[in-house]
């Protein structure tokens, strides 16, 4: 059985340690997974969005522990969802937004049951104190059912889709990865890929990028010449090979991108 | 069996893996988990803190391999510590020093029985060949006694507690977290959370600190206005709700904290 | 059974994440081990220097998959490598030059059965989508015969050995760890330990080391003056106890340092 941790704990303390020691003290027999630490502080969309992308690479029935928490020791709840054939543990505050957004269906329960707690919860440090411990009874079959009431209306994300400006044109926000690739949150649903083919023009802090490539290395265009790419979590990027498109467009984390879709009339057309 | 790792190796190297390797090519079924490779190179100190407050998450019988070894292939002994029911594996220089220092009693052993090292012991990395390999055997049932003749006399930290000034005034040294929470080493045991709620003053950096709170995020006070609170290693804490307290107050890892406890007489009481 | 992964993705994006769910949903019993993800990016030359460095703490049988891959998605094979009785899995563009210069011999293998790669390959992460699911078979006993045609001839590193300049004279290049040290690419077999006692003479940056240790703190010299070390590696270092050399030398990673061997004639032996 595995289960997967999400952070923004950073790795240099002792924090993520404690909380895998809290989930092996529960269940010895556990796989223990970090998908990353390294969420910016306190950034649930962040969060939100590295936990969508990384969740189905995993076999049915991993736990994911998410743990963005800037609310810790507050009203917030804690909760554990299940979809997608997956659990999910972690606060109420929107972090499990976009994998609840894709799913069929989920069941939500307010983590409420002490008895699934380590001993004596601290005011901060749920991560450690519930969370971990939690996600340690899943593993060992514990239904979240018998964790906490049913919880109908989780908390939710600003916006977890492309907005819909007018009917051709879209506006998106923009997450950087490690290479500097400027993902938006544009999927195949959002925007088909023949519409893109045709002809979209992507708008980003002033500059206006056309050109489209299937793979990063593909041998079309200039160098640092930026292009639209489908990236591996389905989702569309504005990238440079082998350079970092943010740095070159001066793009940052939340900024928007705007697609205009409509088919650009040649003046000389008459 | 788990085996913990802390190093100050960082993570961009092969220093990490290599000893990982070197436990499973001992033990191929251990559960290794990474408490921290990112304590500042030779710091001793925050080896210790952040072994001492990660280890007891941890279940009974885990071995914890702490590499912060300036003196490597120096007179320096490695050793094996039995202490709370865990092994501690790592050289003789302090690092063992905090949680020796709060356990009942302890056992230590001068790692010197060359059947539990890797065949050609370097003079540069015990990690690999001296430290994960004994931890390796630990964990397949080898006591500590058969690894070396024991040792009752281990180095010891400048300090470990805070030291008190005077009836009234007590000085601490700070750790500074992720999230720029400044930790001091004052535990419920040093100041009983009683004094602090009738009106202890932490003064930092020329700056007083005398709110206290519960939980990071609870609604009082103004933003960016330091606190204290206890914080989840069970030692009181400055913090700033969603805000680094070491930026605000200037505060660097290694700086003294005075706490006074005298109460204020108010000039007015005549 | 272990796989390990050493790549150029960063710690904090979903991409090493991925790769694991990868590995676990071909096979959930894989130990996974991180030997890193902190390759500077596209630097397929310091990826296959830690993976020599690292992969033989590893038992035999081990997968090691390794993802520097800026051509992904391009013309560029993927591999699977079986030597020194490890299994290797990547892109083949020499990062598994070093691993395979130092072994006895190889086989090598291009990765074209799909049926043991992800449903839906993307184009632009083939480490999750073909490296990791082909490491998850490999450690449930898949030949790598059955997974392609065998490859003869796989792509080389610009140079993986010291140049020999003339009959007294090496040029090696420098990797710089996380203390600072600065490891060159010479081994004991290319310049004998004897003739470095007898006086070889390093060449950094205009400035001259000859100082030989034993171990890092060894008590000789003056503090911060540069010495040459066998390393844990079994590779020359020149390191600076407690400090960063490579700040002392201002060096960097991939610049040159030239070693004579030749005895210097003393000036006055008339």
């Amino acid at each position: 059985v595995i289960v997967t941790l999400l952070t923004d704990f950073g790795t240099a303390d002792y924090f993520a340690g404690a909380m895998k020691g809290a989930v092996l003290s529960v269940n010895p027999a556990v796989t223990l997974i970090d998908i990353t630490h390294e969420i910016p502080a306190h950034d649930v969309e962040a969060a939100a969005f590295t936990l969508s992308a990384a969740f189905d690479s995993f076999p049915a029935g991993t736990v994911h522990v998410a743990v963005v928490d800037p609310g810790v020791g507050s009203a917030r709840r804690p909760i554990v969802v299940e979809a997608h054939g997956h659990f999910f543990v972690g606060p109420d505050n929107g972090v499990f937004g976009l994998v609840c957004a894709s799913a069929r269906g989920h069941r939500a329960f307010h983590l409420t049951n002490e008895k699934y707690f380590r001993r004596g919860v601290s005011a901060t440090f749920h991560g450690r104190d519930v969370f971990a411990p939690a996600a340690g009874a899943l593993t060992l079959g514990v239904g979240p059912e018998t964790m906490g009431p049913a919880v109908g209306d989780l908390a939710r994300l600003p916006f977890t889709a492309p907005r819909r400006l007018d009917e051709h044109t879209l506006e998106a926000v923009v997450h950087i990865d490690h290479f500097g690739n400027c993902l938006t949150n544009i999927s195949r649903a959002d925007l088909p890929p023949a519409v893109i083919e045709s002809g979209a023009r992507f708008s980003i802090n002033g500059r206006e990028v056309k050109a489209l490539r299937r793979f990063y290395d593909e041998d079309v265009g200039a160098d640092d010449e930026p292009f639209v790419i489908w990236g591996s979590a389905g989702l569309l990027e504005i990238s440079v090979n082998r350079n970092s498109a943010a740095r070159l467009l001066d793009a940052c984390r939340g900024q928007v991108v705007r697609v205009s879709t409509a088919r650009v009339e040649t003046v000389n057309d008459e």
